[in-house]
């Protein structure tokens, strides 16, 4: 997964929506990238979390306050550091190539110099569970020193993804016999038993879980935040998010997938689409008799919901919310109001998605309430892309756009179809509508909704558009990616003219 | 899913070549199908797996022997069935509709029918975890009565996926007192716990496991045996596969999510193809001294092996590593090497990743080392892309392509500009290479790289094709869409036709 720092900034903002405690935001002495993340957090409101920069121990035989990675957390001015040290004796002396010993004061001098900087550390004990499987004493003496050093927090980790449950109860429940600061649990995915390990890890005493929002991570995966939450909240009654947060985890966990541009798992426990569909007649007919019969929890406990019975309650409840968000009255009642939910529901089953694509819900409401139409017809497009052996491809669109009795007919070039496309309507609209010399999109996401039927698959483009003061999204859906995106590009232009009209 | 009889004769003989004990091969009395998979079961020879056939209980107040569901199993033929009866008290009332008594009899009943006519019966205790919670007594009088009609097996089902680790491990330790009888499991995913709850019946004594391969099923799927097997082998050191069949493990997952046509998931423990993938300097090159460094078992054991991704952290390890899997001989202090590192350097400055376009980066390699000349020269390409008001975009693709002295000139339709390109493509080349004819691109995705160019952006393309036995992966980047996905195309095609004629 690769992100950039806007995407960063926007997960950061959404998980503090969720309520998370703590965002590692990344590793700043290992690139730019990461650096520039930390130094552009003051264009976002944090309520919740806290930032903390990710860093190795210092390296063998360098002095601390030289080592390059650790300067690199005080430059990033968070004010809590994780810093993972080794606890392997194996790893110590096979990948670090230095003793022991050496390793001991490595962790003691990073934790400490950070935290005589005023900093609150988290210390990442990698491979603790392999360590303590074979030098159980050196495993121990590491965790002591960074308890020592001022660590606020023990942090497990099993690094390799390899420990069985109760493996993992037995070494938590003798860490904790051994110490009073805080254990932490970092578990992978790789035996498919990362949320058991985690969830056996708090069970006996750890009270502080790392993970990844849809289990994001190298290999198979981290221990995904939205199972471990909805199991730790609703199974062992534990309170891990502030009051109410738990219902936006579905919202957040397709979130952050859009904005990773992954595929979000239909399967997913708890936030998947799937998760809740019933499908069998025998499990249908006991489910409209009472829902318990096949489901382990309440769906909206997570922000997800059931499938079946795509009620029309739970629609509803979902656009009376969204309809008040958008002041447009809406009636719960008429018959209006049950046709554009019927709508919009068929809109989702051909690959919509408006939890990314706002504006282009506020258009179909408000076109549902004859509060709103369209600011120009599209008469015809065409685009031209070619390339030769020598030539890279060259593209060029024309257009031909009605507004009320004139048609404006007009062409031009861009980098690729969809920006000749762009470049042509606005060409063509901005005699009648000038304001439209404002917007500017500022991000363009396609996502292929079915990649088992490859390039005729069904394609989903987002847009986002600014004026410079408002940002706002649109999306469209089809198996032709220029024509997703010109519904994306006629909402967006659309939904800037309405706001324009209406203020 | 849906699969065809054919499929799933394919599926059956796939699970006998792992060596599966039981499959289960469908429900005669719910549909037709079902039923043609047993009568077509002599066209597939198995040699370590026997089928068994599906059915609820009979129906309440109905004699056994004229239960439809029972007879279908009959006249299935099968040797084995698989009974599965209400163990949940609530649910017989709440869905069933009949008495706690009567439930009774007709798990009775139906064991002991099918047992007096000759089959061997496993009886699968549905909602068993929930109904033990909710009526310990009434759980386990109807695991009696399966027991006494002479069930050779009795499954303990978490069918709502929302039992705990801690509990299966108590629940199942409990029955295992009260029973002689051969316990199984059959958990569902809603949790994310099923391979926990699996391992943990095991290691209460359950001998018999159920789940499906790649966690296939309802909701959030059955348990992985793809994940249970390895670690109940590797992990807990049981016997689930006749020998050195775990091997086959991968290869088996992979083949029936083709089959299946779903997507492979790339994280999947054990098995996907990034299950074993190690990125990143430090890693590297701790994996370069010693493997088990970063990893928990050893890949080969089930069949997976290690990838070693090539990005802009690493360098010329990495690089090292993967032109020795590619069996390319690449000397460190050879100015070939460093040129082609400075290449690779440059195009992933550019946005391309051959981290999951392996087969992009062989090509470059091979090419470096003069082990590879392009199969075609692209002469020209013209893509023309039409919409009116009345009628949504048409894409057709005009393409002139040279190979030797031949120009072959042709046009094709497609359902977006990029299917259109790959549709001319395979028409022009298909005459002098055949071998095109049993290409299919298996994925196609698309990533825009720096969003804040919105349309004019640079795009990464990634393609995904199969030859039906093989898969590889390739790469595009350009501004525009369509310069990229040629790219992406003809590596693949490329690639093809290298692996063909180097055989």
């Amino acid at each position: 997964m690769s992100l950039t720092v806007d995407d960063k900034l926007k997960i950061a903002a959404k998980l503090d929506y969720l309520g998370i405690a703590y965002i590692e935001g990344g590793w700043p002495g290992s690139n730019p990238k990461d650096m520039e993340f930390f130094h552009r957090l003051g264009e976002i409101d944090l309520s919740t979390s806290k930032v903390t920069a990710f860093s190795a121990t210092r390296k063998p035989g360098v002095t601390v306050s030289m080592d390059n990675n650790i300067n690199a957390v005080l430059e990033s001015g968070v004010k809590t550091a994780t810093i993972f040290g080794k606890t392997w004796d194996f790893h110590v002396v096979k990948a670090l190539e230095t003793s022991l010993a050496e390793n001991l004061n490595m962790v003691k001098d990073s934790v400490s110099y950070l935290t005589s900087q005023g900093l609150e550390v988290i210390f990442d004990a990698e491979h603790f569970f392999d360590g303590y499987k074979n030098n159980r004493d050196y495993a121990l003496q590491v965790l002591e020193k960074a308890a020592q050093a001022g660590a606020i927090c023990l942090v497990l980790c099993d690094t390799n993804g390899g420990t069985m449950p109760w493996e993992t109860a037995a070494i938590v429940e003798d860490v904790r016999r051994n110490f009073h600061t805080p254990l932490g649990i970092h578990v992978h995915n790789d035996s498919g038993l990362a949320v058991a390990n985690t969830l056996m890890a708090v069970r006996m005493g750890a009270t502080h879980v790392q993970g990844t929002v849809n289990g994001y991570g190298e290999r198979c995966g981290n221990v995904d935040l939205c199972t471990a939450i909805p199991n730790l909240e609703l199974k062992m009654g534990l309170c891990t998010l502030p009051a109410g947060r738990l219902k936006r985890l579905t919202e957040v966990s397709r979130y952050i997938s859009e904005i990773a541009n992954m595929p979000h798992h239909n399967h997913q426990p708890y936030v998947g689409h799937g998760a809740f569909a019933h499908k069998g007649g025998i499990h249908v007919s006991a489910m409209l008799k009472d829902t318990l019969t096949y489901e382990h929890v309440n769906p909206e406990d997570v922000g997800n919901h059931r499938r079946v019975l795509v009620s029309e309650l739970s629609g509803l409840s979902n656009l009376l919310y969204k309809a008040r968000e958008f002041n447009i009255d809406v009636n719960a009642y008429d018959s209006e109001t049950r046709k554009v939910i019927k709508q919009i529901k068929e809109l989702e089953n051909q690959g919509f998605q408006y939890e990314g694509a706002e504006a282009s819900l506020e258009l179909i409401l408000r076109k549902a309430f004859s509060q709103f139409e369209e600011y120009f017809q599209l008469k015809n497009l065409k685009i031209i892309l070619e390339k030769s052996e020598i030539e890279p491809t060259t593209s060029e669109a024309m257009v031909k756009i009605e507004v009320g009795q004139q048609v404006y007919h007009t062409a031009a070039d861009g980098d690729g179809p969809v920006n000749a496309l762009d470049n042509a309507m606005r060409k063509a609209l901005n005699e009648v509508y000038p304001a439209i010399n404002n917007m500017r999109l500022t991000d363009y996401k396609v996502r292929v909704l079915d990649g088992s039927e490859a390039t005729a698959a069904r394609v989903r483009v987002l847009i986002e558009t600014t004026d410079g003061t408002d940002k706002w999204s649109t999306v469209g859906v089809s198996e032709n990616i220029i024509e997703a995106s010109f519904q994306a590009l006629a909402d967006s232009i659309n939904y800037m003219l309405l706001k324009q009209h209406s203020l």
